[in-house]
Order: structure tokens, then sequence, then C-alpha cells
């Protein structure tokens, strides 16, 4: 409010509010979001819109939720919006109108066999709750629309048995792709070329990074597959290059587009030098063997 | 082999054994390293080496073994030497003679309340097994020589009270350092203005990330911070900007290093440019508002 006073504008602003859903049969959801870091709680809010008012600089017009991702079920969305609706008619009695609301919380994709929302069971819940709130409605779907656009096209550097275990090791690793590493994460992987003669197997799929950590799928049937050979790990066209690391000094890969039958060279594959470009030049100097 | 042949080298080569400890009292370790990804087995490695001499074109003279990382007991790296020594021993007997043993696994360091073995009790298990394998040792001590000697320098955002939980929103995120995020791992985190009048209490410590993982320590003891503050997260020397990533598009922090009692800025904060440099021109071009 200061700042906006000292800058003659009138800013619109948002408050996050954490719902504090409280639904058995989603704990995960549940537990995470009620000692979850994110928003103010709906017990504060009156009192944070009603400051706002006071204040007088800012316009405190919008509302924000956001109960998670990757939520398979439109039941949580549905009661989240139901905290705001009570919330809203509770600033209206104070004077407060609220314009906008972001319903936000993704809807899941399929990445294994989560059978999530459809588009239009989502989109009914979400519009039946999110009207008696503000008339404009904001939404962040962002893993809906580009997980499964999608894939991380990797090479197979060496099949080998060892321990007991069937190994596919390949030219991509957690830095590239961290999802599988940091939450166990299943992600399909197929061979790029399709063979069917060729047998399946169980095989682990891991990456060449220093880490035990460093594997995309464990005993997953594969059919044979030799290296020099690709593999496709899809769904990965959310979290995946916005994750990735420099880990084991390793440049990140291109990134491609293809659109219709047209493809577009839209990232450029990293270098050494693009790794080592915010290290002073007195230190980056190149010895000469 | 080919390769070498061709370019009228002889390089010297390892082969990585995987040592498969069983430990009873060491089940993370042992576990880990029994269906583990790296090396050969102990077995196959005698066929390894003949191989190689066949070939000729190469010199198979050295043997790798890592038994992980932040290994806080000598015995495990007594126990994977063991199993060199009697490998190497065969290998003598068919004309094998290893000129250098790599016996990797990272003693581990202090974070919290680990007793690491001493150095001496290190070098001393060390220099008892491997002088039987090879005269040249080779170590890999990287976590134990730079994690206590960086730390991640962080200012509080907000302090605030959600939830019934006291939270410290800091500037720094788990794309800064993924380690609590990744392993659920301690970090010592102290404020850089120590007030003695300031009173305890218990607080999560979290970063601006759009994740509930984001988190650097939960119900941590910390003397009271207020906002503009500045936090240091120890212990961040090792696998910190190693790992880190632009995840939610975040520049990475500045390097500096202390030097005796100078300062030396060893790496730039990265700028927005610096993020979208592998992005062609057409694409990345900005636009006027």
């Amino acid at each position: 409010s200061r700042l906006a006073k000292k800058m003659k504008i009138r800013p619109r602003v948002s408050f996050r509010v954490n719902p504090e859903i409280k639904v058995s049969t989603h704990t995960r959801i549940a537990t995470g979001i009620k000692k979850s870091k994110f928003g103010i709680t709906c017990g504060e809010a009156p009192e944070a819109y009603k400051l706002a008012k006071k204040l007088g600089a800012v316009s405190a017009s919008g509302i924000h939720v956001h109960i998670g991702s990757q939520i398979i079920d439109t039941k949580p969305f549905a009661e989240a919006l139901k905290k705001l609706v009570s919330l809203s008619k509770e600033l209206k009695k104070a004077g407060i109108f609220l314009k906008y609301v972001n319903a936000g919380g993704g809807l899941g994709v399929r990445y294994n066999r989560e059978f999530p929302a459809t588009l239009r069971e989502y989109s009914r819940v979400i519009l039946k709750h999110a009207a008696g709130i503000a008339p404009h409605l904001i939404l962040e779907p962002g893993r809906m629309l580009v997980a499964n656009a999608g894939i991380l096209l990797t090479r197979v550097v060496l099949v080998k048995n060892s321990g007991g275990v069937k190994f596919i090791v390949v030219d991509c690793g957690m830095n590239d792709l961290l999802r599988p590493t940091l939450y166990d994460a299943f992600h399909d992987i197929v061979p790029v070329c399709f063979s069917d003669d060729r047998k399946e197997d169980f095989y682990d799929i891991v990456g060449p990074i220093c880490e035990s950590g460093d594997v995309f799928a464990r005993r997953r049937s594969l059919r044979e597959v030799f290296a020099g050979e690709c593999l496709a790990v899809k769904s990965a066209g959310a979290y995946g290059y916005s994750m990735s690391s420099n880990y084991n000094l390793r440049p990140r890969p291109a990134e491609v587009m293809v659109d219709g039958g047209k493809d577009r060279l839209i990232r450029k594959r990293e270098k050494l030098q693009d790794i080592i470009g915010t290290v002073p030049r007195r230190f980056a100097k190149r010895r000469r063997r």
C-alpha cells in the first residue's frame, strides 16, 4: 500500500487462502494442505481484506486457492471452492466484492493407470462453485496442458546383467528429469522403434549419474533393446526441463517442438560454456596441456 | 581397444567392481549396493581383465570400487577392500598386476549428530587394505573436503503463523539446495546475527517454490528472527550448487569464496538472460508493452 501510494497506482491484489480441507479419503492432499506453508487461513482472510480496504491504495479484488497438483478427483476442488463461497458471502456483508477467483490446483493427468476426471467433469464442478465467488475465473492447469505433450528421448548406452538384475543404462539422467527420483513418479518408457519379434523382459532403467537414486524405472517390462537404440520417456512435458539441473556437470538437452509435421528447435543443447558462463573469466581460463 | 589401436595410444583403464557387501548392520548401504547399477560383479571381474589383456591395446591396470557416500563407519571400506585384495591375488596368478586402486566411497561428514570416523581412523583402514591391491591409491573424498566449507546465505522474507505452525519463509528454495527435499537431509540453520535476548521457538523453515516439499527444516528450534534478517544454511558446500536448478524460473545464486580474510566472487549471480540463453533468438525476443 505504501509503495502503491508512492508510485501513484492502484494495483489489484489477491490473497491466497489455505482451505485446510480435511477429506479422509484424500489424506495425502488433506494433510499436505492443513500444515501447508502457503497462504493465510480462511479465518484470517476477512481481516486481511478489511485491512486492505482500509489502507485504500490497493484493490483487494481477488482470491486465490491452490489445493495441490495432479489431483485425480473433482471432489477436493468442490470442497475448496465451497469454503470460498462462504468466505465471499462474509466479505460481501463487509462491503467487499471480489472480482477474480483463482481456482488453482491442477487436474491430474494419466502417467500410468490413473483415471483423472475429464475436462467436462472438472469444468462442471469449477463453474458450479466459482460462479458464487467472483465473476472472473482464473485456472492453473499447467500440468494437464503440457505433461503428455512432451517426451524425453534418450539413447541406450548399455544393457547388462548385474547382481541378478537386468539393467538398461540410458544417456539421460536425474538431472534431465528429476520426477522419478524425487517423487518415485511413474513415467511410461517405450522403445522408439518398435519390433514385435523382440521378447519382453523386466529391466531396471537407469541413468549415468553417480547416485543410486538415478533410476527411471525398476522391474519394468520392456521388449528387448540394444545399445545405440532410443527410448522415449513419456509424459515428460511438465516438470521436466523446468526442474532440470547441471548435476554431474551435465549440459541440459535440446528441446524440439513438433508442430503438425514440422519440427523446430526451441531450445539449444547446452554446451560446457553455458554451464560455466557465470564463472568470472579469471577462474574459467582454459589451461593448455 | 579398437579406438586405441586406431589412435595409436595405449590408454590405462580401470574396471569398476561392485563389492556386493552384505553387512547386516548397514542394510541401507548393503542393499543399495547389492542391486546397484554400478560396475561389474567380483565374479565377472577376472574375465574382464583377461579379455582386456588379450585385446592388448589397452592397459587394464586399475580397479575401482565405490560403496556409497556419507559413510560414517570404516568397516564397509575394509570389507570392500578385502574383496579387492582377494581379487587382485587371483589376477596376479593370471599375470595381471594392478597399478591403481580407487578406493571410492565417501567418508561421512557431520551434518547433525553423526560421528563419522576420523581421518586418522579412515586412513589407517584404507592404507592397511589398499596396500595389498596396488601401489597407487586414489580416493574420492569430495563431500568431506567441501560440505562443511560452504554455507547458503538466505534472507528471511516473512515470519508467519498458519494452521498452528510457525513458518519462516526464506528467499532460497529447493532449486538452490535440493538435499532437504530430495533426501530429507538435515542442514543446520542459524541466524547470521546472533542475539542472546531473542527467545527460542519451533519453526518450519520454508522456501518460495510452489511445492509442499520446498522445506528446509520442520519443527526446528531457532531464536526469533524477523523479515530482512539473514540465515545461514550450513554444510551446503557439497551437492549444493552442483544440484541446483532454475525451477520456477529462478536464477541461481552467486558463489563467494572466503579465503582467510578476503572474499572473492567465484560465480556470478545468474540473470534471466543466463536462463534463457539457449532459447533461439527468434523465440526469446522481448515484447515491448
